[in-house]
Protein backbone atom coordinates (compact mmCIF):
# COMPACT_ATOMS: atom_id res chain seq x y z
CA UNK A 1 0.00 0.00 0.00
CA UNK A 2 2.58 2.46 -1.51
CA UNK A 3 -0.20 5.44 -1.20
CA UNK A 4 -0.96 5.32 2.65
CA UNK A 5 0.23 8.85 3.30
CA UNK A 6 -1.28 11.74 5.05
CA UNK A 7 -3.40 13.22 3.37
CA UNK A 8 -4.67 17.29 4.00
CA UNK A 9 -8.18 18.30 3.99
CA UNK A 10 -8.73 21.97 4.21
CA UNK A 11 -11.75 23.43 5.60
CA UNK A 12 -14.38 25.13 3.32
CA UNK A 13 -16.41 26.57 6.27
CA UNK A 14 -18.21 25.81 9.48
CA UNK A 15 -21.20 24.76 10.95
CA UNK A 16 -23.12 27.55 13.10
CA UNK A 17 -26.19 25.50 15.11
CA UNK A 18 -27.93 26.19 18.40
CA UNK A 19 -26.36 22.39 19.02
CA UNK A 20 -23.14 22.64 21.56
CA UNK A 21 -23.44 19.42 23.19
CA UNK A 22 -22.57 15.90 22.03
CA UNK A 23 -24.17 13.96 24.59
CA UNK A 24 -27.48 15.71 23.69
CA UNK A 25 -27.69 16.24 20.06
CA UNK A 26 -29.58 13.63 17.77
CA UNK A 27 -27.61 10.99 16.29
CA UNK A 28 -29.18 11.12 12.82
CA UNK A 29 -30.45 14.06 11.32
CA UNK A 30 -33.92 12.52 10.84
CA UNK A 31 -34.18 11.95 14.56
CA UNK A 32 -35.36 15.64 15.74
CA UNK A 33 -32.40 17.75 14.32
CA UNK A 34 -32.56 21.29 14.00
CA UNK A 35 -32.29 23.79 11.43
CA UNK A 36 -28.95 25.04 11.31
CA UNK A 37 -26.20 27.67 8.97
CA UNK A 38 -23.62 26.51 7.08
CA UNK A 39 -21.29 29.16 6.62
CA UNK A 40 -18.69 28.93 3.94
CA UNK A 41 -15.14 30.35 3.34
CA UNK A 42 -15.96 33.58 0.69
CA UNK A 43 -12.72 31.95 -0.56
CA UNK A 44 -14.88 29.22 -2.43
CA UNK A 45 -18.02 31.12 -3.11
CA UNK A 46 -17.85 30.45 -6.85
CA UNK A 47 -18.33 26.81 -5.77
CA UNK A 48 -21.75 27.32 -4.64
CA UNK A 49 -23.09 28.87 -8.00
CA UNK A 50 -26.19 27.46 -9.37
CA UNK A 51 -27.48 25.84 -5.93
CA UNK A 52 -31.05 26.98 -5.49
CA UNK A 53 -33.29 26.79 -2.04
CA UNK A 54 -35.22 23.75 -2.31
CA UNK A 55 -31.83 21.68 -3.15
CA UNK A 56 -31.08 18.40 -1.37
CA UNK A 57 -27.52 18.03 -0.84
CA UNK A 58 -25.01 16.48 1.36
CA UNK A 59 -22.76 18.31 3.30
CA UNK A 60 -19.35 16.06 4.72
CA UNK A 61 -17.65 17.88 8.20
CA UNK A 62 -14.92 16.79 10.02
CA UNK A 63 -16.46 15.75 13.28
CA UNK A 64 -13.39 17.09 15.56
CA UNK A 65 -14.75 15.92 19.28
CA UNK A 66 -14.73 12.32 17.74
CA UNK A 67 -12.07 9.84 18.74
CA UNK A 68 -9.97 8.70 15.83
CA UNK A 69 -8.57 5.43 17.52
CA UNK A 70 -11.47 3.35 18.41
CA UNK A 71 -12.14 0.36 16.06
CA UNK A 72 -15.55 -1.24 17.78
CA UNK A 73 -17.96 0.35 19.41
CA UNK A 74 -21.75 -0.38 21.35
CA UNK A 75 -24.28 0.92 18.60
CA UNK A 76 -26.04 3.78 18.78
CA UNK A 77 -24.13 3.74 21.99
CA UNK A 78 -26.73 1.41 23.27
CA UNK A 79 -24.68 -0.95 25.92
CA UNK A 80 -26.90 -3.92 25.83
CA UNK A 81 -25.94 -4.64 22.18
CA UNK A 82 -22.96 -5.92 21.95
CA UNK A 83 -19.64 -4.18 20.34
CA UNK A 84 -19.72 -3.29 16.78
CA UNK A 85 -16.17 -2.72 14.37
CA UNK A 86 -16.97 1.12 13.46
CA UNK A 87 -17.20 0.54 9.50
CA UNK A 88 -20.25 -1.42 10.62
CA UNK A 89 -21.87 1.86 12.46
CA UNK A 90 -22.37 5.41 12.15
CA UNK A 91 -20.61 5.95 15.21
CA UNK A 92 -18.57 9.47 14.64
CA UNK A 93 -15.43 7.85 16.90
CA UNK A 94 -13.64 6.55 13.77
CA UNK A 95 -9.89 6.58 12.47
CA UNK A 96 -10.92 9.52 9.95
CA UNK A 97 -14.48 11.09 11.45
CA UNK A 98 -16.13 12.41 8.35
CA UNK A 99 -19.69 13.47 8.97
CA UNK A 100 -22.08 12.80 6.16
CA UNK A 101 -25.77 14.92 6.39
CA UNK A 102 -28.42 14.58 3.81
CA UNK A 103 -30.38 17.87 4.46
CA UNK A 104 -32.28 20.66 2.32
CA UNK A 105 -31.33 24.12 1.21
CA UNK A 106 -34.03 26.53 2.94
CA UNK A 107 -32.56 29.79 1.77
CA UNK A 108 -29.43 31.37 0.50
CA UNK A 109 -27.69 34.52 1.92
CA UNK A 110 -24.02 35.23 0.26
CA UNK A 111 -22.01 33.10 1.80
CA UNK A 112 -24.63 31.46 4.23
CA UNK A 113 -27.00 28.28 3.59
CA UNK A 114 -29.74 27.81 5.75
CA UNK A 115 -30.82 24.31 5.71
CA UNK A 116 -32.28 21.78 7.77
CA UNK A 117 -32.37 18.77 10.06
CA UNK A 118 -28.48 19.11 10.89
CA UNK A 119 -27.50 16.78 13.53
CA UNK A 120 -23.49 18.45 13.55
CA UNK A 121 -22.08 20.39 16.30
CA UNK A 122 -21.80 24.36 16.49
CA UNK A 123 -18.59 25.10 15.12
CA UNK A 124 -17.96 21.97 13.21
CA UNK A 125 -15.73 22.49 10.46
CA UNK A 126 -17.19 21.97 6.72
CA UNK A 127 -15.09 19.76 4.03
CA UNK A 128 -17.60 19.67 1.24
CA UNK A 129 -20.86 19.51 0.05
CA UNK A 130 -22.24 17.78 -3.40
CA UNK A 131 -25.51 17.42 -4.56
CA UNK A 132 -27.58 14.42 -3.21
CA UNK A 133 -27.89 12.24 -6.15
CA UNK A 134 -31.47 10.07 -6.68
CA UNK A 135 -31.83 8.27 -9.73
CA UNK A 136 -29.61 8.14 -13.02
CA UNK A 137 -32.75 9.82 -15.14
CA UNK A 138 -32.92 12.63 -12.23
CA UNK A 139 -28.82 13.22 -12.47
CA UNK A 140 -28.68 13.55 -16.11
CA UNK A 141 -31.25 16.81 -16.56
CA UNK A 142 -29.80 18.08 -13.17
CA UNK A 143 -26.13 18.33 -13.70
CA UNK B 1 -13.56 31.25 11.51
CA UNK B 2 -11.34 30.53 13.97
CA UNK B 3 -10.94 26.20 13.63
CA UNK B 4 -10.09 26.37 9.68
CA UNK B 5 -7.05 24.92 10.35
CA UNK B 6 -5.49 22.07 8.13
CA UNK B 7 -7.10 18.54 9.00
CA UNK B 8 -4.86 15.37 8.36
CA UNK B 9 -6.60 12.22 7.11
CA UNK B 10 -5.42 8.80 7.41
CA UNK B 11 -6.15 6.21 4.45
CA UNK B 12 -7.50 3.00 6.29
CA UNK B 13 -6.66 1.04 3.12
CA UNK B 14 -7.17 1.11 -1.09
CA UNK B 15 -9.08 0.12 -3.99
CA UNK B 16 -8.12 -2.99 -6.06
CA UNK B 17 -9.75 -2.38 -9.50
CA UNK B 18 -9.47 -3.16 -13.37
CA UNK B 19 -10.21 0.98 -13.56
CA UNK B 20 -6.61 2.80 -14.41
CA UNK B 21 -8.47 5.77 -16.56
CA UNK B 22 -10.01 8.74 -15.39
CA UNK B 23 -10.69 9.44 -18.73
CA UNK B 24 -12.53 5.85 -19.49
CA UNK B 25 -13.56 5.44 -15.82
CA UNK B 26 -17.93 5.84 -15.13
CA UNK B 27 -19.04 9.01 -13.90
CA UNK B 28 -21.20 7.05 -11.01
CA UNK B 29 -21.28 3.45 -10.06
CA UNK B 30 -24.43 2.62 -11.42
CA UNK B 31 -23.13 3.47 -14.81
CA UNK B 32 -21.58 0.56 -15.83
CA UNK B 33 -18.68 0.46 -13.32
CA UNK B 34 -17.35 -3.01 -12.24
CA UNK B 35 -16.61 -4.86 -9.27
CA UNK B 36 -13.37 -4.30 -7.59
CA UNK B 37 -12.11 -5.61 -3.93
CA UNK B 38 -11.37 -2.86 -1.00
CA UNK B 39 -8.65 -3.56 0.77
CA UNK B 40 -7.71 -2.90 4.31
CA UNK B 41 -4.55 -1.75 6.51
CA UNK B 42 -4.61 -4.61 8.71
CA UNK B 43 -4.39 -1.87 11.73
CA UNK B 44 -7.84 -1.75 11.39
CA UNK B 45 -9.33 -4.96 10.70
CA UNK B 46 -11.10 -4.22 14.02
CA UNK B 47 -13.26 -1.81 12.69
CA UNK B 48 -15.25 -4.07 9.84
CA UNK B 49 -16.55 -6.38 12.66
CA UNK B 50 -20.01 -7.29 11.77
CA UNK B 51 -19.91 -6.46 8.61
CA UNK B 52 -21.63 -9.67 6.17
CA UNK B 53 -22.07 -10.08 2.11
CA UNK B 54 -25.14 -8.45 1.29
CA UNK B 55 -24.10 -5.27 3.42
CA UNK B 56 -25.31 -2.13 1.60
CA UNK B 57 -22.01 0.19 2.71
CA UNK B 58 -20.93 3.79 1.56
CA UNK B 59 -17.08 3.94 0.85
CA UNK B 60 -15.45 7.25 1.56
CA UNK B 61 -12.38 7.55 -0.90
CA UNK B 62 -9.63 10.32 -1.59
CA UNK B 63 -9.91 10.76 -5.24
CA UNK B 64 -6.15 11.35 -5.29
CA UNK B 65 -5.89 12.48 -9.10
CA UNK B 66 -8.32 15.53 -8.83
CA UNK B 67 -7.46 18.91 -9.01
CA UNK B 68 -8.23 20.58 -5.55
CA UNK B 69 -8.09 24.54 -7.07
CA UNK B 70 -11.08 24.46 -9.48
CA UNK B 71 -14.32 26.07 -8.21
CA UNK B 72 -16.53 25.91 -11.46
CA UNK B 73 -16.80 22.97 -13.77
CA UNK B 74 -18.68 22.16 -16.70
CA UNK B 75 -21.00 19.26 -15.26
CA UNK B 76 -20.60 15.85 -16.11
CA UNK B 77 -17.63 17.57 -18.43
CA UNK B 78 -20.22 18.12 -20.76
CA UNK B 79 -18.40 21.61 -22.55
CA UNK B 80 -22.50 22.15 -24.14
CA UNK B 81 -23.98 22.86 -20.45
CA UNK B 82 -22.91 26.30 -18.75
CA UNK B 83 -20.09 26.07 -15.54
CA UNK B 84 -21.66 25.41 -12.36
CA UNK B 85 -19.79 25.48 -8.65
CA UNK B 86 -17.93 22.27 -7.93
CA UNK B 87 -20.42 22.13 -5.03
CA UNK B 88 -24.02 21.46 -7.28
CA UNK B 89 -21.42 18.89 -9.08
CA UNK B 90 -20.26 15.82 -8.33
CA UNK B 91 -16.86 16.19 -10.44
CA UNK B 92 -14.61 14.92 -8.70
CA UNK B 93 -12.26 18.28 -9.20
CA UNK B 94 -13.06 20.54 -5.87
CA UNK B 95 -10.56 21.36 -2.74
CA UNK B 96 -11.05 18.30 -0.54
CA UNK B 97 -12.09 15.97 -3.25
CA UNK B 98 -13.76 13.20 -0.91
CA UNK B 99 -15.67 10.23 -3.11
CA UNK B 100 -18.71 8.63 -2.13
CA UNK B 101 -19.98 5.33 -3.18
CA UNK B 102 -22.30 3.57 -2.35
CA UNK B 103 -21.87 -0.36 -3.00
CA UNK B 104 -23.03 -4.15 -1.84
CA UNK B 105 -20.68 -6.19 -0.05
CA UNK B 106 -20.50 -9.20 -2.48
CA UNK B 107 -17.40 -11.32 -0.74
CA UNK B 108 -15.30 -10.20 2.50
CA UNK B 109 -12.14 -12.57 2.85
CA UNK B 110 -9.73 -11.60 5.88
CA UNK B 111 -8.96 -8.03 5.24
CA UNK B 112 -10.65 -8.17 1.45
CA UNK B 113 -14.26 -7.05 0.94
CA UNK B 114 -15.17 -7.54 -3.07
CA UNK B 115 -18.19 -4.83 -4.18
CA UNK B 116 -19.91 -3.85 -6.65
CA UNK B 117 -20.28 -1.01 -8.97
CA UNK B 118 -17.94 0.61 -7.77
CA UNK B 119 -16.49 3.65 -10.08
CA UNK B 120 -13.02 4.33 -8.39
CA UNK B 121 -9.79 4.02 -9.80
CA UNK B 122 -7.43 1.16 -8.92
CA UNK B 123 -5.07 2.43 -6.21
CA UNK B 124 -7.43 5.11 -4.84
CA UNK B 125 -7.11 5.50 -0.77
CA UNK B 126 -9.76 4.83 1.16
CA UNK B 127 -10.68 6.77 3.69
CA UNK B 128 -14.16 5.83 5.25
CA UNK B 129 -16.71 3.38 5.49
CA UNK B 130 -20.00 3.21 6.99
CA UNK B 131 -23.54 1.35 6.62
CA UNK B 132 -26.02 2.97 4.09
CA UNK B 133 -29.24 4.16 6.39
CA UNK B 134 -32.43 3.90 4.54
CA UNK B 135 -35.09 4.80 7.47
CA UNK B 136 -34.42 4.99 10.80
CA UNK B 137 -36.73 1.81 11.54
CA UNK B 138 -34.44 -0.29 9.60
CA UNK B 139 -31.46 1.51 11.31
CA UNK B 140 -32.80 0.63 14.64
CA UNK B 141 -33.39 -2.95 13.62
CA UNK B 142 -29.93 -3.14 12.55
CA UNK B 143 -27.49 -0.99 14.27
Amino acid sequence: MARLAGIELTPIGEVESPLTDRTSAPKQGDEGAPDAWLVFDPAVLEGLDGMRPGDRIIVLTWLDRAERDVLRVHPRDDLSVPKQGVFNTRSSDRPNPIGLHEVEVLSIEGNRLRVNNLEALDGTPIVDVKPALRRTEARKSRA
